[in-house]
């Protein structure tokens, strides 16, 4: 696909660096964006620009922010001494969705993945450890995804914290709530009956 | 979805704008961005400004271009005496890919659509019946899509186009290239028995 025009084909050549675009896709957007008004496209770029130069990155979490310490972080309601590890901004905005949990973030930037070359200290693994130094966290989640590396990542933490007095959990893994059971792949059906809890315990929140 | 940053959220909101673009899959691409150096992203907001500030109308055939007249109305060796009416750029970057094509086009920006509201002012109507008014064009071919729209806008234009010593024709409408019967459709079946032609002439190209 070759456009007549020059500044057309460099528009669609930087959209389809986006990850799930292809040129079909960027294409079509590129022309959605040209049949727009030019303070509209303006205030589209202008947005994209100012978040990437002038978005922090909290001083206590590693999570995105606008000024040195996220609202999570700055808010006094919150309980400082539960910590729960997560990979990145959208597990956050997930769990928040849930409006079960009241402790602070740690946000990872990633997990552990040897095959695509990413270690420990690549991640925002040492800012977890030096929170956890003082004292002032009692317990510390674990929130990471089901997958190898997201294994690999907790086993990494959990000895990592071990010299910290500090309780460290993992999220249940087991059966959807609503899910039938055949519905659901071996590993988590066989995991949700490992893990089996007493009956009262489960109906009580 | 709430994200803890407006500098972030307003991202996201922007990048929601765009057609066929959720709020889930603009945060995925807002985080992809995020991560880049502030040069590339600097470099893809540019290309985008750019492209919406800079791209100007080929005078001739309202291709986006970007000299006042496109590559393709600046050809010598095309057939100026032949003009292909598409709908929009997509459709000349398709027939340019089939290397079949050596006429000029000429871009309506749209079809009729009273549904939405679109009349025939509201396309590069005028620049085509202005064109085709000195006689130096022999041909008119409609290559518009196979829609109620298409159809209306085919229809007119030839209507409008019937004063204009002008041969106006459309593109066949039939069965694809390497496609079993069964899959096609009714209406374009019924359509490729009824536009049949001798076979001798179907095998020459």
């Amino acid at each position: 696909m070759t456009a007549s025009s020059a500044l057309l084909e460099s528009a669609v050549d930087q959209l389809a660096t986006l990850p799930g675009i292809g040129r079909r896709t960027a294409m079509r957007l590129a022309l959605d964006l040209l049949r727009r008004e030019p303070h509209d496209v303006a205030r589209f770029t202008e947005a994209i620009r100012r978040m990437r130069d002038e978005l922090r990155r909290c001083e206590v979490c590693c999570n995105v922010s606008d000024e040195p310490r996220c609202a999570i972080c700055s808010d006094p309601r919150r309980d400082a001494g539960l910590i729960c590890v997560v990979e990145d901004i959208r597990d956050v905005l997930a769990i928040e969705a849930t409006r079960q949990y009241h402790g602070l973030y740690h946000v990872l930037g990633g997990v552990i993945s040897p095959m695509e070359g990413i270690g420990p200290d690549d991640l925002n693994t040492a800012e977890l450890l030096d929170r956890t130094a003082n004292g002032a966290a009692r317990e510390v989640v674990l929130a990471l995804g089901g997958t190898l590396e997201g294994d690999t990542t907790a086993f990494y933490l959990n000895k990592r914290l071990a010299d910290r007095n500090v309780l460290v959990t993992t999220i249940a893994r087991g059966i959807s709530v609503g899910a039938n059971l055949d519905q659901a792949d071996e590993v988590t059906l066989g995991r949700s009956i490992a893990d089996r809890k007493p009956y009262e315990q489960s109906i009580k929140r």
